[in-house]
């Protein structure tokens, strides 16, 4: 069960209103990698968790404190959108251009007009929304819970890797000191994050419940042992043997890295079974009279 | 520019057709982690890559081989949808129970015919489709390539995790010789992709192009350190304190892990601005006369 | 800021798994209606709310408990999801409904392996996703936060319409005494949201915010005002007249509903503008002569 | 069946192109609140009415008029996509800006070409498209069609909310006196539908078919009644026991608002199963070693 | 604008309800090919239609017919889903298929409670949904309406033989006789559209307006002649060099096919930008110092 | 099985970065008919065939050619995306429009960092994406490949006719020699394409294996012959009566057209069954008291 508390975890306003700006920054609410991702990611990670309680309790503490960071963003997308220009006046385009040099209004107004994104004034009326930076709304695929920690973890890490990368591209993307400062602080956040994942992987270990390959609960005798550390060069060039997947030992101590420069199948040319007639598909020869009504317990026999 | 061999990299045929098997293994194909998204995934980062070209060339050998990969899934679900029983016939439900105790005609058949892909029989006639198996199709959203190296290895290492233990769920819902014999090539492939993207990941740090936090290359002064290595615990009970991530040096080397018992806010109440009255949104106060044409002007000086 | 307590708002476990009944308790985790709309609605809603203190505190309360509704029910999924039966044995159809009769092994095993959702085992190791009960991703269209309170309360009177209707349905599908127990809890609390919703509506008229026709602060002079209150009748027969909504005064009051019999046009033929040649759509008359790099100047003199 | 007559319901044309409005404005026809949602929605809704003849009837008029709204914002958009600037030239860009101001051409254009759809360029040449504001496809989703009419209509009166708002906001955003010609018309007719509307609401509780709490066929007792009138504070402070919904006679008349100021969990921890081996989850205690093949029917007994 | 009469296009009642085949035709109504998407095709195809009258109006006659066609199938559907066994009774799987053979009740009911669509029994309450057989809804991504009439057309001819081939799989998977007849008119009506399609491609040449290649008002000389009638074999053996398509003359009459067994690659290598250092992707070389605030301006000059 | 040659098929690349045309060109990948469709559609119907090996292996050529069509347009963007303008500088919008008359930097890049695709900065670093023009992510639904090989050449003829339409809307939408030079090899691919699969059709009907209508398999006295070439007049208005498809002798040559001017329903007006209480629909006549647990049985009887 939740609780809410009306302050934000942090936040400092925008200096001004930048419609295109909080187009832009839905990213981090709405996107591949936004705040409803880790937040939904690590709570039904923490609801499905049957592992040892001190990994629930983790996921959800983080998963909790995702949840306000869709707030301070969602805060500031609604100081962003500020007096948005929501009208491209008509004749205002050529005027307000012509303005600009003589001293009159701002034609930023009119480039605001045009790019921003339409729905934060017709559908939300300067609010966020649970989309991204070009109105693809957030889903469900976007997260992973899948029961096996070490392989969630691992998505984790890499969820705060893309998280971090992005708002530190809209840190870049700003000149504006609140939406800096604001940002800064997540930023370091997802320090902390990709630390704490990196730690719980080691945990994971420590604790002897995974390692590579994931999962490694499975036999390693039912798999074909023999292709387990193969590199297979399929492009002309051998650039690609220079790297350490290439050669020496494996990463995870079971074997040797094994470059094939010039791989060749293993497996037949395929020939999929011929189609059963009732479904009308094309066959290798030519097309027996048509099936129907009456004939489908012969056909059945010969096809199906 | 691509090529193609008429063989498959490896396969073995399953030895009885099962159409809701087929369904289920739809997800190695189109699901969220299936050989269409590390394909895709693998062939764009190395496309877009603009870092060394030994990372180049690997990017494009592993999204070539995966191309192989679908090939081969798609062969398999032809195979495993040979003789589907397309038809739930009205009466033979019925009949074909009491039929399978008096030695008649197969009841698993009726229960084929009503929980298998329906889309296996109408749309695709018993072929392959770039979809999952609840029949949601694969989509670019999936994929993962940001241009940062650090960030998609990791993307690609836990791929690799959740693809080999989807793979390996297969292998124990079936008792197909012919099934688990390819899986279990693809399995050790799995467990290959897995050890190169470990080995990929120390690679790029031995090259000092990336380390922990990703992106490395954003000055770490410009966040706010005070909060980087705190873990917050935002739900009642202190189990997450037990872990590696609540305490002792940071994984990055840089900090000191600081458990944070009972978290407080940092920021202010939010406070929105005010609506423009020309979107009809909902004030603080009670909602001025109508507005419209006539009194745009003025309405933009008060709220706009 | 969010907190999380560990305990669960309400919960009753079910007495059986049951693989199936999982599947379809999915609609009201992901689906349309399911907790995760009614969750991020009202939070969107409670974010971006601009009028009185009272509305938004209202709705970041019930926002904040929806998010407790969702853990309730993962939690119930992953009970029913208990010794879900994975595989579906080859052999075993027949065998099994044979033993059936004979006094063996459960054929509903059988059907609940062909019929579960193949991502319970698959993808979520037996944990709940955010999906509906056909596996389509809860996605970010399903909410509704327009910025205009009143608006937004209908939608939320009647996403709780249909959530306790869904609701409803799935204690009507059930025998199992604990399945039955919680939702008559969430049953009880749909309740009590509709009520709340109605209250909320009546709020915001007693406080003149908003009233029919939503919304209310455009003029209505700038509407057709002749067309208001008519209603068109575009089928054959007048079955339709003998509604409320066909004679005496309209519902806001401010007119009188009148019945078209027999509507026709009151606009022209559509006649859309000739294309610009560059974009080679189809034309009026005869294709002219092939545009092309030379030619781009004097085409835009003639239709661009 | 259905007929078409060549006029429009109600058309006046845009007096000049404007290929932003023209992106902007299919919000009207298939974004959530669209055209192509009511006109689907009442269909729908229609097609499977089971309730009596007036409402059934009503739902196929109301539908059908529906039909002609798309076919009018389509003609409209085929007008403002007129002579739209479909190219944004490499050079032109700075020379039209220069020579707005020395009298030369329109550096709107430049805006345009950059800001339009590039949709209605590329893929439909200067015609609608079944999308919204943003480009995003409508989809089925978005349409509520449950066979409970109360239900249905509480979300016809919603749609109708939301869809004269988003309309307001597009007459609000445009200075052309046909567009606003045109919308004053379809706002006239959202006025009527959302009389409509609040109408058969009315009627159906006249006709004794349904009531607060939707579904009003499902014996209250069999809901938890000590929960179906409390609310909830699930936040610091009590601004929300301000409001109606706080106290007094609940909205039903069948209770009692109560305010529970400081609510408790009335659930257990949760302790969700643990996973069967075969999925290798991550379990509370050590992982056991390796299954496979082998071992199935043991770890059946164990896990599954 | 659009009218509506209450009987259907053509129907008989299906003789049985079967809840399974409920779910699998509703591929006819909401799958990629269904009737909502010709319907939606033709309507808008129509509406953007800019060429000659003849057949513009033939558009939006087909059109208006497809909605009918729906009409039909919901119809069929809510026919299909009387009597659907919403409950699959906890005890009764074994009871039932028992009972069978002793001669009580249907086995029948219980695979059909488990494999019907549950949103056709917990969302429409029995009702026909915009959606395909997987329960996927359609969407307007589905549809084709350029504005070039051949390009369309041959949409139009394609979109009637996935139709009728996904009509005619329905036939063949069903014993109903209702369900037959229906499926037979329907069937018929296919054959009319592709013939129709087809003489409408015939008199889009004759009016001298399109030719192949599509669209023919580009000029050939424009485009690389030299590759216009290649067959590139891109794969081992040449089975393809026995088609039509790799020798003689080109169907447009205009060159001559030509076969290139061994293709050589006519680019460079690809060699993209290094990228911007404010976006921190992975550079050719080892990463620079960090970025930041204070060093925009001169990393723009190095980078952006 | 794939190999790969690091060279492009072709490429020239563009003079000048140009981030809005890289927007606008993502629908040549990613989109309803970019090379992402046409590679994975001709490469999932090679798979899928059962047809003869020269259809085969002519698929497995082609699908394999379109990989390479994707690195070349991938390429492309990752040249026009160089420098892209990714900040829109607060105070630097006023300024660079004046600076633009005084001799100062470039409008342009204002213009430019307001319309480009965000995700071409935040998500992929200046790379391409899997996603169309105003960043719908590609999905599997785009295909086609249902087994039949006449109902599939269509879709592919019908693919490349919308493939070469909108790469000759890009040629006209640019200025820059490189894209244009580029564009002009695709776009006589396209014309090869648009041949080779009007060749293939023909071949097809050689072979024996297919005619209109498809699929011709189906016996035609199964359909309703009376109705397989009758064009019904569903509008005001004889225009449609003016085309090929009006009168003379169908198509296939096994019927005559035939022009119904004013087409009546053949079918009854609909009755859909009463709904199951249980699923507390609306039904014909007032509700019954409330069902549940103990009122099943009986309510069975009644509704069910």
């Amino acid at each position: 069960m939740f609780y809410h508390k009306k302050q934000l975890q942090y936040f400092k306003p925008p200096e001004k209103p930048d419609a295109v700006y909080a187009k832009k920054i839905q990213e981090l609410i709405g996107g591949t990698f936004g705040e409803m991702t880790v937040m939904m990611q690590y709570l039904f990670q923490g609801w499905n968790c049957r592992g040892p309680a001190k990994y629930r309790d983790m996921l959800l503490d983080i998963g909790t404190e995702e949840i306000g960071h869709i707030e301070m963003l969602a805060t500031m997308i609604a100081h962003l959108l500020d007096k948005a220009p929501v009208k491209m006046q008509e004749e205002g385009a050529l005027d307000q251009v012509v303005g600009a040099v003589m001293g009159g209004s701002n034609p930023r107004d009119v480039i605001m007009a045009a790019a921003m994104n339409p729905q934060h004034a017709i559908v939300s009326g300067l609010g966020a929304m649970p989309a991204d930076s070009v109105g693809f709304p957030w889903n469900g695929r976007f997260i992973v819970a899948s029961g096996n920690l070490m392989a969630d973890f691992r998505s984790n890490l890499h969820a705060e890797s893309q998280g971090r990368l992005q708002a530190v591209r809209m840190y870049e993307m700003s000149d504006d000191p609140g939406v800096k400062d604001t940002l800064s602080f997540m930023i370091a956040r997802d320090t902390m994050h990709q630390n704490q994942w990196e730690a719980a992987i080691e945990e994971l270990k420590a604790d002897g419940l995974e390692s590579t390959p994931v999962p490694s609960s499975f036999p390693l005798d039912l798999e074909k042992r023999e292709y387990a550390y193969q590199f297979w060069n399929h492009s002309e060039g051998t650039d690609s043997a220079e790297g350490r997947w290439a050669k020496g030992p494996s990463m995870d101590g079971k074997g040797e890295f094994e470059y094939v420069a010039n791989p060749q199948p293993l497996g037949p040319e395929p020939t999929p079974p011929q189609p059963d007639p009732r479904l009308h598909g094309t066959p290798k020869t030519q097309q027996m009279q048509g099936t129907g009504n009456g004939s489908v317990i012969e056909r059945r026999e010969i096809g199906g």
